[in-house]
């Protein structure tokens, strides 16, 4: 979840990275007793995520700028929408802009990814899920962006929900000598009865044995659609399944109909294009007294 | 640039937000004493950048992971290539992994589409240089990233360049009452003598007005092929001649054979796609003694 | 989990609070060559936490300073038994002191306490689990304690599972006109499916309702011994069961005993009393000159 | 002194810690139109301390939320007693209890403790104190507790005051090669002149020797009752007398009957038990429109 | 530029290092219900700079305070001038009043300070300019107060302009094997095409080859005033001049008859004297109940 | 005192001020391969403070450099004289060589400038401290470098001691109703035995009425000579005598003679010059090999 505190500190460290010692432009250029208002207006069709950040951007930049919000997180827009209206000193409009817009292109891009693959499986049960293949300092952004166009977010971090991996469970076994199953059931008394544990496996003869030790969720990594088939077979409700690797818009929809529960897609968060929104400046620019009058 | 200050500072920024607290996973399934080494392997042909930032995350994880670097930022690697050798605790090492590849997934996209752009207009004398469109709280990251791709850097911020565009200076010469040249002039005396002032603008028209201002860069916004070279004729070398807008990978190369000096493209930082690179686990896992044997 | 990085702020932190410009005792007293060493001695029985945050107070007060370990934590010890060793420029010594045992005896006195509800339910499969009833801004440090004690980790924050009680549910149900079974469908279906789900119970006649919701966990709120063993068998395993309210070392082999799955104590955290250790300045105290000859 | 800055750090830190990305729980659960109304009630007898931690661990939580209190720091309470009333969006109120209930029965254990021992000493002339035996980033708040119960502040830290205890005093002899008067002396002509000065000493030979240097306070530590009473007429009013070591409820009194000035209880903070206080949601939960109607 | 985020920063640091406990004089002293008002008076005559600040310094203490401005930055002022009024708590008041005046009186000094030397030279066309010489975290600050006095900005930090000295120059050469212009060219292709490039020279013979490699600035160091007539012919308008070294107000009249562009002067930041201002209470001190009334 | 927590965070946000992207002078000009060796040398005569701070900034820039110190905080120096050595990498010299010099010029000014009064007072008892005077943010190296040059150092801040100014007992008196002595009596029963309280008057007849409270030091505030003289005869011992108001070199020694016992200086700080030192780069600037060979 994307809390207030998340928006606050993350904006204003924007706003300080994009203009340290203020903006110079504005500073030589523009009146402190200029006002102007400018709408966001959407370029391409989309669905939106970040627009209580595109309004932080302005406010935190200067208090007196008004941000009036027509959409919210999760709408689909067309081309040509208008979004949001600012007003207020034009110097501080302007200052604003580019951070404002750098989060929400971003934010929106990744929720009309996902948006896409959401639809692309609306016909079945299966849920569009993302990764920890996040962008390092905004998961939290990121992942509100993936719930704005109705994904689900999988674990936050490494420290709320175990997943083991290939390379952990070779590990394990290395070191261990036990079997797969003993080796499960003995980490898993070593956690909270609060914590989920999901294992990947590469093969379906690795399922039986991670089923008998009883973990919440099994990774199908890189299966066929018929492998998947089986696996959903094999485990029959007796864990939640998760598909993994080979992912794309072209496949999403097969994977979705072999009855997989969960379909995880890093690509939703690491490789999504900017969605084009722009702020157009309006022709009522004017000085405060104007505005006032 | 990107100082060991900056790495240090974001990098464990993204450690701690990756595990707050510490990796469950390792934790219940990983002893202490297991050791491994791993290769960062490229899955794809791209151009590197961010391998320092790579270590780091192993290295500020875990003091006694080594990391072995074998390409540096800003040479071309194939799919396959080995680009660095990670050797140490296998819990430290299963843990900073997708932290070290966040980071060097995304900077490698940046430098490899960089390196496209750069390679597409190596014929003529025109350089291609980023915006101010990047991730927030990332720029010194993704501007190092354009830099290993062979591109320039823009201002870094609003407080180190002037950059007048067209509603700066709609606002300027409505609420002044001067003509474009005087309101120029005037700005430019509140400024400091080592401040760079560039002006965008949208019609050949606008130019001799800017170019009596004295200005140092002039930014052609979205002008015609035709248009570009009639800017460039018209300037005359008498300011830095920049190229803005409708710039692709199809259309750079003639852009930049009309003769201006800097293209600037908004998609080498806010649209990159992630590299795909890999860590792959050796089969040599092992205790620490083993490693000391 | 207690991470390096948790040990490192936290105790840094405490360092500044406690000699924010220097310790003027130190200063105004002991020459800068005056060495010194000094065990850390118990002066009553309990059980070990917080071993390294001991060390770090002094490490990071003088990297000079040597400490040397006698025991880990989660190690039973008897009055007069020595736990660690100190050597190092006396002045820094005495300067971390009490940090070095604030920091100890605190988490020594969690564990202490914890061991003894885990040893008074050892005869049974119910293990003792903290709260979230822990000092604010040292929740990884008394979860630590807790696990050194041998108690297991309830959800870490609020962030990471659901504990739905009678007030949430009372707000649920009136809001949404939905019994409690749809109403818990309807919102585990906005959750990731890592997402632990835990609902509090305070009558027998809610359990059915709650079970049909396929929760994780349920927890008996302030239950009779003869509620628990009957909810213990309308459950019968479809879901963990936690025992919570009443809870005191007088009655918690009985609780254990009923077949509940999970017992919280928040006394652990919250009411625990400091365990006496203490740092004793050996006589050997001599000059750097001394220490190198 | 608890100030303003104190409470907004501590307080946003400890809200960060308990829900880093938001209640999951209230996000999944609770309306976000639902209000609440709850009060704060005693559910035992004891002194108030940390109402205004309290009310601003609501406020920070949700600016919309208003607390109205019915006490102050300080006041007694009796069990069953309202001791202030909360009103606001229900998820917020749900979010925000925990953190201001665990900064608020520390406190007020703490106030409680405090209270017991100054009410012991009342007959007398001597005052409670606290020590440096305080909860590591929490002494501000611990202080401000004692201060509600009654009692007086030591020096905050080791930069505000010097306290000369006998391991100083062992290591200054040995190194300086003078006798206690004029090692003393020496020590006080490095300081500033508000310095206060305070030495421990264990026996009351060694008394004349430092109240020659002219010391502000010093302080007996572990004296009998008989030693105490000729200490307390060996010095005579020249310097202020602090008894410490082997002070509880059941001694104080005796201890404050010597004649000594400062009686200081590293018990007060290290080992207080939290004060049992309960927020109680009332049934008149309704929809913010209901609120507004 | 001094951004409203440098002002809250600094100032909230300042306080807190000034009362990192809260004013125990206030606290002892003065009852919280009563007010006062007080003026803020030049005790000499001086340019103001700072009056954001010293408000900040009321307003960061206490909300209640309302500070009313009667002059601004850039402002002169004359011995007994009343520049603000402070009308408030009596106690926040007094806590912030130091704090207030050290950002003032120092700000002032340099602002003063400047416009002496601004005015020296206001009878040719050079401008007078800051350096680097700043105080270690108040360069926003004291930059400010240099652009209160008349005063421009010279590079704000090594990250946005180059500056060649003669030690970079002479590594360069050395290391390179080049001569003084194609190593410049080289250099300056490694930049960003808005980046400004800076020379210093220590005599007259090395300005062709500076020249000729197009650099932005020349700056003659310590060249006498015969040098610098010869200097500013030479360069003949093809770079902006700046003159450094040996500039105090006696000779600053002088080098900026030889023509230079800008005179660059360390003292104006590193040795300016506080310009004396005081914080008057007035007598109709009185309680909050007065106030109102 | 200054600690080495003081150092190591000032130090950095002086170079992150200073560099924030690097220093892209060094970057375009210097080869990473170029070392160099710089001596600190005196350009007039001063009191060495700083030079901790010094190292620091070269430390803290680059692990690389050494940095070897020839002289120590407190010692006299004259014009031309080496007080340290600085070898390493060419580049991280440069860089780091005005965040050095800021520090220690400026320290070093307060040193010199203390010590001139020191010596003006020598023969006589009286010790010569510093005021709250401070640079905002720097108080602990300023009262570091009060120190090196012999002062004695004042209260810290406002929370470590208790100073009632005129105004202070302005407010008290009309708010309680009670007279001097029994509103100072009641203030200081509200705090803790180890304050300090220290009394400003302005007139002889204030003093009998604070003595009567016991204070531990009067403050006589703008006296001529001669009521000094009358002061110390008055307060007979009984308190410390402390002088403020109208000191300067001139004046301060027949100050000093009129027996006061502490001296307060603002000037110390808020109007200290710079003492001129400077960095001169050596010429065996070579390369790493070099320098190894």
């Amino acid at each position: 979840m994307l809390t207030p505190a998340h928006i606050a500190t993350a904006v204003s460290a924007a706003l300080a990275e994009d203009a340290p010692w203020g903006d110079i432009t504005v500073h030589a250029l523009i009146p402190v007793e200029a006002t102007a208002s400018a709408t966001l207006v959407a370029r391409e069709a989309g669905v939106l995520s970040g627009i209580d950040v595109f309004a932080a951007a302005f406010r935190l930049t200067d208090a007196e700028v008004l941000v009036d919000l027509h959409a919210e997180d999760g709408e689909a827009f067309a081309a040509g929408d208008v979004l949001a209206t600012v007003t207020g000193p034009a110097g501080s409009v302007l200052t604003a802009e580019r951070v404002a817009l750098n989060f929400t292109q971003r934010m929106s891009g990744i929720a009309s990814l996902t948006r896409s693959y959401v639809e692309a499986v609306a016909h079945t049960s299966a849920r569009i899920t993302d990764t920890r293949k996040t962008t390092p300092g905004l998961r939290a952004f990121e992942r509100h962006a993936v719930a704005s166009g109705g994904g689900r977010n999988h674990r936050f971090s490494l420290s709320d929900a175990v997943m083991a991996k290939d390379n952990h469970l070779a590990v394990l076994l290395q070191q261990s000598g036990l079997g797969v199953t003993d080796a499960l059931l003995a980490a898993r008394a070593r956690l909270g009865h609060t914590t989920h544990v999901e294992v990947e496996v590469d093969r379906l003869d690795q399922i039986p044995a991670v089923l008998d030790a009883g973990v919440d969720t099994i990774m199908l990594d890189n299966f066929s659609l018929a492998e998947l088939r089986e696996g959903v077979a094999l485990i029959a409700g007796r864990a939640v399944v998760e598909a993994s690797g080979g992912v794309s818009l072209e496949t999403v929809a097969a994977i979705a109909e072999t009855g997989v529960d969960v379909i995880s897609v890093g690509a939703l968060t690491h490789s999504a294009r900017a969605i084009d929104l722009g702020l157009d400046m309006s022709l009522e620019v004017g000085p405060v007294s104007d505005a006032d009058g």
